[in-house]
């Protein structure tokens, strides 16, 4: 897929999810104002969908969005069913790998009660190493929740050190 | 369990999760500041714990404190695999559980992100019908990461109508 290309877009029914094996993606929601707001990014050996959508096989409310050439694997709901009555393991490879994405999910929301923008900045950079490079000023912005101007300030001060 | 005991607390070894047969529970979060930051309740046919420490067997972050009589079960990470080893199709079932779970937390991802502290309030009250009147508003503002002056005035707002 190539950077600038939809994987998906809102309205659409969700019948896949996708493994990243190279590039970048990112998912994200345009509200009524139309306004864009960034839920997650995706690189290496990430997973990504409208994971609402797809485990109730109904229409996406999220976009994604390819924002580096990527090579990407994807799979059914109904294949990987099939897959886990045949292979058990792989249903329990998978329960893990939720279990993770929960884990990251609410140390997110939490970040967002109970931390600064700074902080959940420094927090994005961790998570997401390398990345600064491949993807815009407003999708940082957006997935922190924060104006640009604000994104612009706090790399200053954070450069400063 | 009695109302206003302590479930779980920060820095503890975190070995089980609980079912909520009956009663309500609330999972805080207490920042450098002494603010408490409300993640998440759990009332009945909810299950709660703090799922990173929990997933990973590692010391709490959160808090867990039980806001109405509660009626609980529990199990441990051992006895959960131990039984999917034995019953594959609890696998499947706590697979699912988890990927609502996970769906609901995205949607709690993304309003924090896109909605109006008015939105999301009425969205708590739609997710917890008839909570009101167990929990106490800093309870309810801290979740929605909003001051107790605000959430009085969306439900005079609200009231109005």
């Amino acid at each position: 897929m190539k950077k600038g290309e939809n994987l998906l877009e809102a309205n659409e029914t969700v019948l896949y999810q996708y493994y990243v094996s190279k590039g970048c993606l990112r998912t994200y929601f345009i509200d009524q104002a139309g306004k864009e707001h960034t839920l997650q990014f995706a690189i290496n050996d990430w997973w990504i969908s409208d994971y609402t959508a797809f485990f109730s096989s109904t229409q996406a409310i999220m976009n994604i969005e390819c924002i580096q050439d990527a090579i990407l694997y994807k799979i059914s709901k109904k294949g990987m069913e099939d897959l886990f009555l045949k292979i058990p393991q792989l249903e329990t490879f998978f329960r893990r790998k939720m279990e993770g994405a929960f884990a990251s999910f609410q140390k997110r929301i939490l970040a967002s009660l109970a931390q600064s923008a700074k902080k959940r900045y420094l927090a994005f950079i961790t998570t997401y190493p390398n990345i600064e490079q491949s993807v815009k000023n407003y999708h940082i912005a957006s997935y922190l929740g924060i104006t640009t101007e604000s994104l612009s300030r706090i790399r200053r001060e954070n450069a400063k050190k």
